[in-house]
C-alpha cells in the first residue's frame, strides 16, 4: 500500500512515521526548525503562517507532556487549537473512529494530532481521509503504539545535528526498552535514513524486539561494550509497567546493568552528547550525575521540539493533496 | 412569564429554545449563517464579529461534541473561551448555581453556553441575569434535560433549506426516541413555525411523549406507513441507556422496527434527505448503508452547525437589554 | 534566605507571598490594577502587553474558579495560555516537581501560575528558576497549602481601598477559619503592610492558628465583641472537611456563633461593607441576607479579581533578573 504521507508530488501531506521518508524531506524540516528556533527566544514569540486554521489535538491516549508540546507550537504559529480528549467523549457514545473524524473534519479542521494506543492508527485516519478526498485536513502522528513517534524521532535529529553537524562519522548508541519503544523505532529509522556511520541498541534481551540486525543495527546487550567509544548517548524511559513483570527482576538490577552513571558514560567518546525523551526516572535508567551534567542535553532537546514541531505543522498544512 | 430570550424591541437576547420564536428571527439567523458558511472554506476562517469578547461553556453536563462546536465557533468570530467543566467544580463545592453565575458574570463575561441536565436550567439562569440587570450577559442554551436544543434545530432547519429551499411544500418524519430527544422538541418547534406542510413522528409507543397532536404532529408507530412520500427523514439516536431497560426489549429488535435500511428509505421521496445528529449508533437506528449513502446529508449538518451557532452568537452578542 | 520575589533592583520579579513585599509594590500593583478596571467594561477587553507570552496554569490542586480567573486575565492580556492538570500529569510517572519544572521552562514558557497543596512549592519553584538562571520564566502564586494566596490578598486590598480610600483609620475584621486560611495570612500581611488602624481576627479557638498576637493583631473568639465598630467584614470559607471532625461540633453550631447575621452586622459600623473570597456556603459561614445585602461587595471582589491578576501579571513578566 502507498504511505499516505506524501502526495504525488512527493511534499509532505502528513506525517506518519519517519519509515519511508526520504532524506531531503527530513532536512527540509530540520532546516525549517532552525528558523523557528530563534521565535522561541524573541519577546514576541507568534508568527502568522498558521493564522485562522484550526489544529484538532486528538489524544485518544493521555499525555499531557506531548500535548502541550503540540498546543504551544500551533499557538506560536497563530492557530486556534481545539484539545479533544476522545478516550472521555464520543468513542464511549458507541460512534465509530471514523464517523469521529468525518464530523471534525466536517467542522473544516485542518489538522488532527494524533496520539493513539493502537500502531497504525494515524495511518488509518490518513488513508481514510485521503480515500474520502477530505484532503483539506492533515494528520500529524503524536505517537502510536509501539510503532512511532516521528516528531520525537526528528527532535533528535535536530539535536544531534545541531551538537554534532555532519552525520556520517557518528556512532550512535539507542539505551533500553527497545522493544515498547516508538521513539527507538523512529530514531532508527532517521538515523539509517541520514546515514549516521554506526546505530548501536544496547539492551536487555528480555526487552529487544526480534528484526533490529535486518534494520541495520547493531545489538548489545553489555552496556559497557555497546558505549564504547560513541558520540550520542540516547537513553530510553523504563516505564514502570515493565518493572514488576516477567521481563525485569527489579529497577535497581536494571540500573545496576543498564542505568547510565558517569563511570560508564565515560567509556563513550569524551565529547559524547547524553539525550532523553522523558519524562526521567532517575535512578532507574539514569544516573542524576549525568542528567545534571555538562554531557545533557536533555533541555535542549525539548525547546528544540517546539521549533521541530512548528517546522512540521507549517509543511503539511502548506501542502496540497 | 414572558420569555426572556426577546429583549423589549423582540430582539435576540438569548437563545433558549425555539418554542416562541418568531419566524421572522429563525430565518434572520439562517440568513446570517450562510453569510458564515463561506468562511469556513476559506484560508482564514476567522472574522473580528467578537474579537475581546470572553465566551464560557458552562457544560454541568459533559458533550465534548457538542462543546467543541461551540468553540470552534466562537474562535472563529475571534471570542475568548474558556471551558468549564462545572460539574467538577464550584458546584461539588456547595456553592449555589446562581452564585457560581453572578461569579462569572462579575468577571465580565460575554456570553455563557449552558449545556444542563435539568430541563429549563438555562431559562432559570437568563431570567436571573435579566432580574438582577446583568444584561451584558446572553445565554445560549446547548441543550437542556429533555427540553430544547435550539441550535440542533436551527442547523437542521438550515440544512433542510439549503437542500430543499422552501419548507411549504415539505413533508418531514422525525423516527425514534422522541420522549427522550429534546432534539426532537426543537425541530417540530422549528418546522411547524417555518411552516412545513406536514410533520410526522414515528417510533415505538413507549417512545413517544403524549401531546404530540396538540404539537401539530402526526404520530405513526408503523415505520414502512410513516416514512411514505416524506421528502425529509430525521433520525433520533437511541442511548444506549434505553435499551436493557423496560422500554425497549433490544437493539436487535429496534433497528428491525425502526432502523432506517435502504429498502424502507425507498418509500419515500426518491430525492428524500436523511439527517441525524449524531453520534450515530450504525446497525442500531440506521443501517450503514444508508448512513453512507448518497442521500445523507449527516456531514453536511456537522458543517453548518459551525456556521448557524457563529450566527446565533455573534446576532445575541450584538443585541441590547 | 533571600525572597526571591524580588531582583536585585527591589522590583517584582515572582509574585509569591504578601509577607516581605514593600509597600510600595503594593501600591504600584493596585494602581496599574485600577487603569485595568476599566478594560473590562469596554466592547473590547484585550489590550496586546503580553502578546506572544506563554502563560502556564500549572494546577497541582484543582481550582477550576481560580484558574479561570488567572486563564482571563492572561487572555485580556493577549497571552496565549495553556492549562496543565499537573496532578493527573507528569507527576503520576515518577518524573520529579523540578524535572517537570524544567521541561516546562525549555519550551520558552514566560509565566507559571501555581497552585500547590504544598506551603512554600511556589517559593521553591522560583528559588530553582533563579538559580538555575532560567530568568524568563516568572512564577505567580495561586495559592500554596495553609501559606498564602497572594493575589486574592491583594484584591481584598483593591476592594478597600475603593470603597474605604484610606486604610490608615480602618478596622478590618477577618472571621472563620483563620488556621486554614491562605486567604486570611495574605490578608494580615497585606493589612499590616498598608497600615491599617486595626486588625481583628474573629474564630473559635480550635480555629486559630498560634501566633496571631505576633503578627499585630487583635484575637476575639466572641464575635459579637469582635465585630463592634469594624469598617470592614472578611468572612472566610468554611471547608467542608473540617466540619465533621473533631474541630467544629456542627455547622448549624457554627452558624449559631459565627454566621454572619444582619443583627449581627448591625454591630459593625453603619457602613461597613462585606467581603468573601468565595465560593460561599450560605446558611453556613454567612446569611444569605448578608450575602445579597447592599454592604455586600463581594461580587465587586470578583471584578476587581481579573484587574488585579492583570497587574500582577504584567508587572512580574515585565521584570527582569
Amino acid at each position: 500500500m502507498k504511505n499516505p504521507q506524501l502526495n504525488k508530488n512527493g511534499e509532505l501531506q502528513h506525517l506518519l512515521g519517519i519509515d519511508g521518508l526520504p532524506k531531503s524531506i527530513i532536512n527540509h524540516i530540520l532546516d525549517t526548525a532552525s528558523s523557528f528556533v530563534s521565535i522561541g527566544e524573541r519577546e514576541l514569540k507568534k508568527v502568522p503562517l498558521m493564522h485562522g486554521k484550526s489544529v484538532f489535538n486528538l489524544f485518544f491516549e493521555n499525555s499531557t507532556r506531548t500535548r502541550t508540546t503540540f498546543e504551544i507550537a500551533a499557538k506560536r504559529l497563530s492557530a486556534d487549537v481545539i484539545n479533544l480528549n476522545i478516550a472521555a467523549s464520543s468513542a464511549s457514545k458507541g460512534e465509530s473512529l471514523l464517523d469521529t473524524i468525518d464530523n471534525l473534519a466536517a467542522m473544516h479542521a485542518d489538522m488532527f494530532v494524533v496520539r493513539h494506543a493502537t500502531s497504525g492508527a494515524p495511518f488509518l485516519l490518513a488513508q481514510h481521509l485521503n480515500d474520502t478526498k477530505q484532503h483539506h485536513v492533515h494528520v500529524v502522528n503524536a505517537g502510536d503504539g509501539r510503532h512511532e513517534h516521528p516528531t520525537q524521532g526528528l527532535l533528535d535529529m535536530y539535536t544531534i545535528r545541531h551538537y554534532k553537524k555532519d552525520f556520517s562519522n557518528l556512532t550512535v548508541a539507542i539505551v533500553g526498552d527497545v522493544l515498547h519503544s516508538r521513539v527507538a523505532r523512529s530514531d532508527i529509522h532517521a538515523l539509517t535514513t541520514l546515514g549516521a556511520a554506526e546505530v548501536r541498541v544496547i539492551g536487555p534481551r528480555t526487552l529487544l524486539p526480534g528484526g533490529l540486525e535486518q534494520m541495520g543495527v547493531r545489538v548489545f546487550t553489555n552496556m559497557n561494550e555497546g558505549l564504547k567509544g560513541v558520540d550520542v548517548v540516547i537513553m530510553l524511559r523504563l516505564q514502570n509497567e515493565r518493572m514488576n513483570g516477567a521481563l525485569l527482576p527489579s529497577t535497581q538490577e536494571y540500573f545496576k546493568q543498564y542505568g547510565l552513571t558517569p563511570e560508564r558514560l565515560a567509556l563513550a567518546k569524551p565529547d559524547a552528547i547524553v539525550m532523553h525523551p522523558g519524562p526521567m526516572n532517575r535512578g532507574v535508567e539514569i544516573d542524576s550525575a549525568v542528567a545534571d551534567g555538562p554531557q545533557a542535553v536533555i533541555l535542549s532537546q525539548v525547546t528544540f521540539g517546539i521549533a521541530v514541531r512548528m517546522a512540521v505543522m507549517s509543511i503539511v498544512s502548506g501542502s496540497n493533496a
